[in-house]
C-alpha cells in the first residue's frame, strides 16, 4: 500500500445530508486539500452512516451524495490524488462493522460520549435506531478498511477514535495478528467557525450556515446579517471582537493576518464601524472563492464526470478494503477457502 | 422464485457450535427431510451468529460448520433439493443487516424476549457484545433475504418472527414496495426431547446431550445412564411415565405407538422393568439410525463431497440473496446505478 514517500494514511468524509458550509472548509475541506499531496488521503461520502437516522429521508442522502462531491472538487480535492468513495458502495464494510460489532459491548457503546451527546441533541433518548447507536462501530470499520493512522477530528470526535484502537487492540489481541496502525486523531488548531447568528455551531439544520456553493448575492446577504456586537452601535463605540462571527470569519479566512490584526485593535477602541468589517469579508469570500463557485458550475453541467469519479473512487476503495477484509477473515480463521464459492 | 407447486420457502438453520443431537433430531431435523420436497427449503449455517457470542472461540464455530453439515446428509438432508449454506459466505446478509438495523429501536431490541432469556441465560447483563445484542436484526436479515415465508421454530423463538414482521412491515411503509412474504412461524407440536439427565432441556453445553453421531457404544452407556423414575425402586413397584426420559424418547422415535402405549400402562401399574424399556430404545436408537451412523462415516471420509456441498449451496443462496439486497436498494431508492461501479 505505502507506496513512495507519503507520510501516512488519512481517513476523513462526511455524511451526506446537506451541502458544506464554510465550517467545513475552515474545520477540514482546506486541509484535506493540502494534505492530499503528503499522506495517501480516503474520503468517505458516509451515506450508510447517513441512513442511520435519515431511513425515512433516502432521498435527502442520495442527492447530497452528489452535492458534497462538487463541494470537494470545486475546492480543490483533487480526485487523482485523493480516493472519494461512497460508504454503501464498498459493501465490506457492512461485514467489517459485523466482525467488530463481537468485540464491543452494549455498555461500552453506552458510555461513549460522543454519542451520549448526540442522542441528546436529537432527542433520542431509548428510541434510538440500533444502527445510529452502533455508528462508532461502524466508523472503526471505515477508518480501519483502509488502515488509516490518521483521522483529522475536531475534540468532540475524539472518543470515536478511542473506540476505534480498542476494538483495533481487541482484535490484534484475540486474533493473534497485528494487522492495523494505532490510529492517532488529527485534532484541528483551527477554531470551529461559528453560526452566521453568533451560535457557537454552524449547522445546515440549524439554519444558520452559509455554504460553499452560495452564490455571490447569498455571500452579502448572509455577511449583512452577520452577528456581530449588539452594544456596537454607534461607529464610535467601542467593540468586542470575541464572539463577533465577522471577525472569526476573517480569522479563518483574512490572509492578511497583520492588517486584521490593526482592524481588531482599532474596532476595540472604537471609530470602526460593522461595515467596514462586513465590506472586507464580502471580499474575501466572494473573491477567494470565486474559482470554487466557477467550478461547481462547471461541474453542475458536467455531472457525468462527478458520477464518473465516484464511480472510480469507490472501485478503488473497494480493492483495498476487500483486501483488508481478507486478511481480517484469515486473521480470525473464518477464510474457509476449501468451500468458499 | 417459485417454481412448480411447493408450498413457499422455508428458512430454518442452526448455530454450528457443535454436533447436532436427538433433541435436533426429534425437533426439527426429522422435520426437515420431510418438507424439503414440500417447499423450497433454505438451510443456514450461521456461522455469523454464531461468533456473536464465540468471538474468542473460532475454531469451534469452524470445525462444526462441518459437522453440522455431515449431521444434515447423514440424516437424509437432500442438496440437490434443501440450499444448505455457510451465512458468512453469502456477505449480502451483512448488509441486509445493517439497512434494517434502521428501522429498528435499541428500546424495541431489550424488549424481545428472546433475547432478554438469552442474555440472562448466558449471564451477560449489559456487557452483551454487540452483535449478539442485534442479532434478532440479523436473523430477519437471514428469512427475508431468501423471502422466507415459513420458518419452523420453537414456542420461546416466536418473538423473533413477530420482530422480522415488524422490520418487514416497517420496510413496506417507509419504502413503498412490496418486496417480502408475511413470514408464518410454523411451531413445532413436537414436545421438546429432555436431556438424558432428565432436565427440561438437551445441550451440548449442559453435557445431558446424545449425539446423532454417537456410536452404538455411546448410545447403549446413555440409554443406560437415562433418568427414568427415581422411585421405581424394584421391577413389581408402579412407575411415572411422566418425566420419565426413555419413555419421552420413545415417544419421539418409537415406530409403534400402540405397542408404547401398553408398555405405559404396564409401567404405570408395576411390573415392568427399566431395563425393558431401556432394551427397547437402545434398539430403536441403534437401528433406526444405522443409515445415519454408516452414511456419517463415508463422508468422514469424503470430507471434499462435503465441501463442495456447502460451495454449492452458499454459491446458490448468494445469487438469492444478491437479488433480494438489490430489490432493496432499489425500493430505498439508493441502487446508485448511475455512479456504482
Amino acid at each position: 500500500m505505502a507506496e513512495d514517500n507519503k507520510k501516512g494514511v488519512i481517513l476523513t468524509g462526511d455524511r451526506p445530508t446537506g451541502r458544506l458550509h464554510f465550517g467545513h472548509y475552515a474545520g477540514s475541506l482546506a486541509n484535506r486539500v493540502k494534505m492530499q499531496h503528503e499522506y495517501h488521503q480516503y474520503i468517505i461520502i458516509a451515506d450508510a452512516q447517513a441512513l442511520t437516522d435519515n431511513a425515512e429521508d433516502v432521498n435527502k442522502v442520495r442527492t447530497n451524495i452528489i452535492e458534497v462531491t462538487i463541494d470537494y472538487l470545486s475546492c480543490g480535492i483533487d480526485p487523482a490524488v485523493s480516493v472519494i468513495f461512497v460508504q454503501s458502495l464498498v459493501p465490506e464494510l457492512f461485514e467489517l462493522s459485523a466482525h467488530y460489532s463481537n468485540l464491543v459491548t452494549v455498555a461500552r457503546l453506552e458510555r461513549n460520549p460522543t454519542v451520549k451527546d448526540e442522542i441528546k441533541q436529537k432527542g433520542f433518548q431509548r428510541n434510538i435506531p440500533v444502527g445510529f447507536f452502533c455508528y462508532p462501530i461502524s466508523q472503526a470499520a471505515d477508518i480501519t478498511s483502509v488502515k488509516a493512522d490518521t483521522v483529522p477530528v475536531g475534540e468532540d470526535q475524539i472518543p470515536m477514535i478511542e473506540q476505534t484502537n480498542e476494538i483495533i487492540r481487541k482484535f490484534h489481541n484475540l486474533y493473534g495478528a497485528k494487522i492495523f496502525p494505532e490510529v492517532k486523531a488529527a485534532v484541528s488548531n483551527v477554531a470551529r467557525l461559528p453560526g452566521i447568528d453568533g451560535s457557537e455551531k454552524m449547522g445546515k439544520s440549524l439554519g444558520n450556515a452559509l455554504n460553499i456553493s452560495a452564490s455571490e448575492q447569498e455571500i452579502r446577504q448572509a455577511v449583512h446579517m452577520m452577528f456581530t456586537d449588539p452594544n456596537h452601535l454607534r461607529v464610535s463605540d467601542p467593540g468586542k471582537v470575541e464572539g463577533n462571527v465577522v471577525f472569526r470569519f476573517l480569522d479563518a479566512f483574512d490572509p492578511n493576518t497583520s492588517e486584521l490584526e490593526d482592524l481588531k485593535e482599532h474596532y476595540r477602541r472604537g471609530g470602526l464601524g460593522d461595515s467596514v468589517i462586513k465590506k472586507r469579508l464580502e471580499g474575501i469570500l466572494i473573491e477567494g472563492f470565486a474559482d470554487t463557485r466557477r467550478i461547481r458550475r462547471e461541474l453542475e453541467n458536467d455531472l457525468s464526470y462527478v458520477r464518473e469519479v465516484l464511480r472510480e473512487g469507490s472501485r478503488r476503495a473497494r480493492e483495498v478494503v476487500a483486501a483488508t477484509l481478507s486478511q481480517v477473515r484469515q486473521a480470525m480463521g473464518i477464510s474457509y477457502d476449501s468451500f468458499r464459492p
